[in-house]
């Protein structure tokens, strides 16, 4: 295993990517078109690309959690130590928040900024915790059947989410923050993070209780014939 | 093999979370854009996206059909126990109606609705008949050739057909079924439901057939030069 | 290896589905959006996924050209038994032509139709010499050195070619045969057809020769360091 | 290893086919649409999707760079032959500069252009620096991990950089030449490649520094238990 500081370098690194991808592409797409949903494909689109990778590439060092919410299931699951468990959410949260002035460095905008985005009500709340459910389902279906292809699900099924959930996915504590300190497109206010971060640990949980028992090893030791397991 | 509540489980979760991404898309798309088109695309891309998630995870348990002319298709191959079709179609309309209520309430809109959207005619039942034969011929073929590329191979299929069909591919009865229960873009009136299925199964069993003699397994022994069998 | 019937129906289904999936998404397109990127868009993401589905599904059957003028190269470079070049291409138009008529059905068209769409000149026709110059490549490429992603690069390069050439890369003798009999967003006019026809000619040899010495088995011995063959 | 007269001419051929791609739906989505944001996406996709196919086909011959600090930086790891640096970016920027001549000949435009279009200030380097280190922790990454998957992770990464950067993420001296010489969409002004390929440069090197360190072997000897080195 790669020792702690890589990594945590990792997950900051991989968080502040994510971030600068989903705050940047948010800032283009909402300069460049009158249009909200050819913006959102514009901050789609790339959101879904850049999960891919960077699952991929950074995936066999700290598992690409760049998500509080799924390092603490993990945690829970006992597939990573619980003295990591505050070092990355730590390790999170920082990158989140590099990946936001990282945007606005580069979009010549205020480095240092406060969301006046209001997503707050039940409607977004449900859509948060249905968002990270289907999360946490895509996540331990995926390590279950088809590891190898859990960077593409991950990044697939962000993309879904993005368009059928009301509140447009966050689905992330860490990331959520770091949306916080942006006036633009991707923004949330930060008097509204409570409430989506309590939606997003609801979500996680129920996601990893499902999860646990649909895809536990010992009940499910032969795939059906019409899909065979791969 | 799975017991049968996780398969029924997978059955009716896949079809909720497909039909929630059909619908919530829908309105997400329908909401944000005056272009018919782009909301269109903003209603393909998270269909597709969420097949390939939902195929691959929930595929090793229940083999994924969320579709009960692929039920019955698969039946009468006698590749699932006559037993189970029944179950496997009634998990998969309540899954779908569930999927339905899901995205109004994460929308803030009123749970049940009746859809208003009038979807019928020849060049629709044509459309419709063609859209499920080609996702027959989809599934057998991949099946037949490639197995562990047909989460990809039906995200992509459904992606062409939402376009290239006059109907937009509903090509599934269950999800018909749960999108004449919304008002919104993705909706079809109660009325027009028979002609749809009706063509859905004929489609099916177009599909079954054609794809029976193409992709039967003692004729095709080898496969020709050019493209090698993997 | 299949039998010719088998073969030929392949192609014949396959050159049928295409058609009627560049067709009718040209209509849905064209008829649900005043912005032509916008129409071409949805043009184009159908029209690649479903080629990675049928040469996916086809390929392993008759080998999935759809397409003329890969099939003569095919048969140039004795790929190809001689005797099916001309059934091939003779299935090919005749599918492709029963693709454009399916196409009209489904949208309630007049089935009959004959194009107006004016496609000519020096830049159209270069266009066509590099686009079908490009496919060869992509496809003599691909067999040398992943088989298995064949599908795909040829979906994906397509999805490129429509954007990047000024012709929106036809590179097909008889899917342009068969565009010539619809006046929809995907048309050409039948008196453009010989122009299109000899650049597409062109182009394949072009490509066939470049790649014939650039893929050859016998210099290629070993793949540099920096990306492994595999 | 392919000699090198195969080697140079995959680096050109490749590099320009990809500046043709950039250059040619540039053109062909600016054209089309009023609202930039669906060009940008008409320029997005193709590129992506070239890059996949590119890089499968020529990845094999030469590693297919198509980017002079892509090859600076294998020449630093020792990792192709010193001697090869030169004619490697020479070859590189010949097809780029090709590529871009291709294009217009293509859209019936004067073959011969200088771009008027201002690509200037902190912000714009900026993003060519965070552009290009993340190009090169895309490729060292997969390279390290999953080499077979490094042209899908290079077209994702671009399909991401050209929104997340401000701008569009050029990332390669050699294209950033070659569209100095169109006065259409994707253009750059000559007086501002200095600034540009400076930017690209120290993106590299950086980006070079930090996968270096970030994906050494030595240290990375097993991968942790959530997502498993495939």
């Amino acid at each position: 295993m790669p020792d702690a500081t890589r990594r945590l370098t990792a997950e900051a690194l991989g968080t502040a990517i994510l971030v600068a991808t989903v705050v940047g592409s948010g800032i283009m797409a909402d300069r460049l078109s009158d249009d909200v949903a050819v913006s959102l494909l514009g901050n789609t689109i790339p959101t879904g690309a850049i999960l891919m990778v960077l699952i991929t590439i950074l995936g066999p060092l700290s598992g690409a959690h760049f998500n509080p919410v799924v390092t603490l299931v993990f945690a829970l699951r006992r597939e990573i130590e619980a003295g990591m468990l505050l070092p990355y959410i730590l390790a999170q949260i920082a990158g989140g928040i590099a990946g936001t002035l990282l945007a606005h460095a580069m979009f010549d905008l205020p480095i240092l900024q406060v969301s006046q985005t209001v997503r707050s009500g039940t409607g977004q709340w449900t859509a948060e915790v249905v968002a990270t459910a289907g999360l946490l389902l895509t996540i331990l279906g995926g390590l279950r059947f088809r590891a190898e292809a859990v960077p593409m699900l991950v990044g697939l099924y962000i993309t879904a989410a993005y368009w059928f959930t009301a509140s447009t996915s966050f689905a992330n504590p860490a990331v959520a923050i770091a949306r916080s300190l942006t006036d633009t497109f991707a923004g949330i206010r930060p008097v509204d993070l409570p409430g989506f971060i309590i939606a997003e640990i609801a979500g996680a949980l129920l996601g990893a209780l499902i999860g646990g028992w649909l895809f536990a090893r010992e009940r499910a030791a032969a795939a059906p014939l019409t899909v065979p397991q791969s």
